[in-house]
């Protein structure tokens, strides 16, 4: 199963809002290595945290915490790409190949569709990526998977070009979506569900309010 | 222009996060007539404001709303859609054309997801309708078009299938982009940008912090 057995090398915590609920912050707090995307960086240091390394220009960080942690700061200068992505480069360039991140939705809907996207990009370089977010987990797939889930567990699929697609183990049946809206509010029926296709897909799992 | 001399007929308050910026709660207090999506009318209601009508099966209301407002909650059965389209279709019937949707971004963010892709079947269906979150206006569009803006002002554009795609007015070209991020963080040169192409495609119109 493709969410089984998954152990992230490392957290990005990219630019949007802060999260709140209690997994994604596990997550952070058990990271191995933390790569902040610029001013997300903020918070994380006065939450008493040291990232590993911050990616960006500096900035978005406060002056205080700019000079501080200089040594950390690393630029890359890419017009092209955001920090997210700058940060999944940095990590693959390490070798680094499963990676959560965490706090990239939540504010400007154009960088929450964008960060979202992007996760197929990463899949296609040979990334493992995870995008925890307060309400659910991105995965990023291709091709026929099964997926761990739990009974009445929420489920959206977004189609990104796969053919043929067909679930198991969910409540309302998939077809070749065309439109976002088309696969979600999907239900799994018990404790995995698989999708058959050709091509790359996105599912959303969605967490429980409390764990 | 698109988007010049647009004057919404009704707003939709969605299921999402209550509005907080001045644009949308602007356009919420100027309504002329106001539909809430189930829950969101809680806030609304709370806030000392009477909805038109309420749409949903009420379920998501506090009690004591549900049974002071039972003769404008609306119930529309079909598990095909959500609230935010059954909102859509009710004005449509009552002949109405020309709508805003406010709060339907920044909780779960498949619901974000579908919610801003409706927009695409909401202009199929001959609706002029508008999106005006905390960050900015989607607006569903196709074919050549030329929209307001701002110098500076920045603009994504989320092309859904789109072809020949081409810019006048905009810091970086376009192209017949294939994912979701490849046109976002875009820029207007000055009061008004052109999109040229075939087909379908969503423009999203940063609202500066402060109007």
């Amino acid at each position: 199963m493709i969410n089984e057995h998954y152990t992230h090398e490392a957290v990005i915590l990219a630019n949007g809002e802060y999260p709140v609920h209690p997994l994604p912050l596990q997550v952070l707090a058990d990271a191995k290595y933390v790569v902040c995307c610029d001013g997300a960086a903020n918070e994380y240091i006065s939450r008493g945290h040291t990232p590993d390394i911050i990616i960006g220009d500096g900035d978005s960080l406060l002056p205080e915490y700019k000079k501080r942690f200089s040594s950390i700061i690393h630029q890359i200068p890419d017009q092209e790409t955001n920090d997210q992505t700058k940060a999944v480069h940095y990590l693959q360039s390490k070798g680094i190949r499963k990676i959560a991140i965490v706090g990239a939705t939540g504010k400007r809907e154009d960088h929450t569709l964008g960060n979202i996207s992007l996760l197929m990009e990463y899949m296609r370089s040979g990334m493992e990526v995870r995008m925890i977010t307060d309400y659910g987990i991105f995965i990023p797939a291709q091709d026929t998977q099964t997926f761990a889930s739990h009974p009445g567990q929420q489920v959206s699929i977004i189609n990104f070009g796969a053919k043929g697609l067909k679930g198991k183990g969910l409540v309302y049946p998939l077809s070749d979506f065309t439109n976002w809206w088309q696969g979600t509010l999907n239900e799994a029926i018990a404790e995995e569900f698989s999708i058959y296709c050709t091509g790359e897909y996105l599912v959303f799992l969605v967490i429980s309010d409390y764990l």
